[in-house]
């Protein structure tokens, strides 16, 4: 029997109503609208104001200026435990523009760890990110590519995005973070960052859940992934090989969840110029043990760019520092509950072809040894400085005769 | 002019379509359909199965039974930028019961932290959370509280509903979670803690953003929160009195995520029995330094009950470590990217009491000193240890003669 028109109404308004309103006084599903976007980033502390508690970091003497933060573009390759809770924590600090690589769906066994849903089970990585970001903060450009950056057109795909993509059209981005889960496409980010002479940083978590760390590589300045990379790769093995059917990694929202506040918090320290940029930054969660160390750019590196960045680099005349940060020495609040202070930490550098056995950070070794063969050669590389009138050119031409 | 009835219904359709289906290909508002709830959890290694990342957990040698955490209740005090990851990470780990209190609402300004949503905007924390913990993982079960707990009535249903509201009905919780930003609510945890001695972690970052910690509290074994506090609770100064009109806190996504997941590590390491528990770990983020310390009690401490577990603990036969955890001596996968290994680290530990100035953790100063008069009787007080002959009720006759 078919509803009268005045049911059919009231179904009608029911369903709209439950559309657009919360439901069970919970806050899930409940509107499609999220909020208005935002002219400029404003420190008037309202109830409203999304940015508040970000542009308080001037008022604080942290930050200078916090809104450049719209003037940077930041590249994040893999966006699972680690690289959605990266994307969701600079959404949310109101970064400029984010560029999204994955080529991977969101599963039910994804859900233990932060960010993704179960309603998105099945949606790819990028699209269900970006809904996401786009929602929470649609004040922030997202790009999204929903391919695997390792094959040979892919690979120049991504080099063109992350090359012309920045927030000023032809630009490269500002960084390139990789929050990949394998060493073939650490390997291609690795290539390409050589190659367009991009920052990046490295991140990672172990297989059994309980360390992860973060690198920061600047090409030629230190040590890229070809310089010493792991044993995996230096060795040529298929990582196919080394997985096993039925068996997966353990993971933890905890320590993604970590890893990706290291890194993020070091990208903020980069982008905005405050504090100190770690380096290397590890987490042991059994001991919660946090290493730290530099890694020299290794002379005799696979990576032919990684060379050439090496040579410029040792040719450029260093900067000089510009105190550009704000003022940090006023006393700190009263209420500094535990009167926690700044100390200065000597991170220990590694020179990775160095002859002696290298002086590594506490608790860490070193997976790759350089061949015995060319060690001394690389140490005269590293630690002689061209004479003042070498141009480019002269060491190129060394090089290249090595 | 009315529509037709086939009309209608095609609207109607439409309307159900939307409300169960994704849009946009996005997936924010797609579906109110999570997944559904699971009786055991299951090692299984397929894309459907939510908990196959963690029972990995078992494989790899870190946990011996992951499936406990089913038996395990937390409560939650605060649901803001600390206390809502904190929940989301339990949640999604699996954790048996959350309790959570909070008597705040959601507002635009929280939108620089993880968890909240926009349209979330205008609800309470506790339901707005529920609602979200439910549809993430609704094997957890999840009980809330929108109330201060500061306040008389409140604080006697706190303390009940903390001693009673355990995975087995009238038992007490497992754990208390302290995720506030004022130091009353701080101290009324740990009253209602000393009180009935219950084990809670205490945690907290800066009005900078840039700092953060967490501290586990073992009423009589470890410094409880008025053992040493902060110098704004020594003086009774009233907090309020030192919050200007129009300047708001700063706050960072990278900051409170990295203490909730340090937060959480902890739990899980004293929940399941794995790893170091820490007493005490701080962040600093403009130099990603770690201090780490133990507080002991203080004999003088102005909470009675403290002094009462003190007492016990002390009277109390030291237990036998009993070896419950999973060998952890196997060689770490050959994918350990670079090689980290545990090392045993030293925690220096601290009497707020002594005489001498204490040594406390690098970088780290103490916020309160115990008056001069006392220290001699103190300091007897706790490295004198009782006769082996001494009942509990010996002991209480002493103190009460103090």
């Amino acid at each position: 029997m078919p509803y009268a028109i005045d049911e059919l109404q009231e179904i009608i308004g029911n369903l709209r109503t439950e559309l657009v309103e919360p439901i069970d006084s919970g806050g899930v599903n409940n509107t499609r609208l999220g909020r208005d976007r935002v002219e400029r980033m404003s420190a008037e502390v309202v109830d409203s104001n999304p940015y508040s508690r970000l542009m308080a970091l001037q008022r604080m003497n942290i930050v200078k200026d916090y809104e450049r933060i719209r003037d940077k573009a930041v590249a994040i390759v893999g966006v699972g435990g680690v690289g959605s809770v990266t994307a969701d924590m600079l959404t949310r600090c109101g970064i400029g523009k984010l560029i999204l690589f994955d080529y991977d769906k969101v599963e039910l066994a994804n859900m233990n760890r932060l960010f993704f849903t179960p309603n998105q089970a099945g949606l790819s990585k990028v699209a269900a990110a970006g809904a996401t970001l786009n929602f929470i903060n649609p004040d922030v450009e997202i790009e999204m590519f929903n391919f695997n950056i390792t094959t040979v057109d892919n690979f120049d795909r991504f080099l063109n995005a992350i090359s012309q993509g920045g927030r000023i059209a032809g630009q490269p981005v500002d960084l390139v973070l990789s929050c990949v889960d394998n060493f073939e496409a650490r390997m291609a980010i690795n290539a390409a960052c050589n190659e367009r002479n991009l920052n990046w940083f490295e991140s990672g978590v172990s297989e059994n859940a309980v360390s992860g760390h973060i690198q920061f590589i600047r090409p030629g300045d230190t040590a890229c992934f070809a310089c010493a990379p792991p044993l995996v790769v230096a060795e040529n093995i298929d990582e196919k090989t080394l997985k096993k059917e039925g068996v997966c990694a353990a993971s933890l929202p905890t320590t993604m969840g970590i890893t990706a506040g290291f890194l993020v918090q070091n990208v903020l320290k980069y982008l905005l110029n405050f504090g100190e940029v770690s380096d290397y930054l590890g987490y042991n969660a059994l001991s919660d043990f946090f290493p730290k160390m530099t890694l020299k750019p290794n002379p005799q590196c696979d990576d032919s760019n990684c060379l050439v960045r090496q040579m410029e680099f040792q040719a450029k005349p260093k900067p000089v520092v510009v105190e550009e940060k704000a003022d940090n020495e006023e006393p700190l609040h009263a209420t500094n509950e535990w009167g926690i202070e700044l100390v200065a930490e000597n991170a220990p550098e590694i020179n990775p072809t160095s002859t002696e056995t290298p002086v590594v950070g506490e608790g860490l070794k070193l997976a790759y040894e350089a061949p015995e063969k060319s060690s001394e050669t690389s140490e005269e590389t590293v630690t002689t400085a061209p004479p003042d009138d070498a141009s480019l050119e002269d060491l190129m031409a060394q090089m290249k005769s090595m």
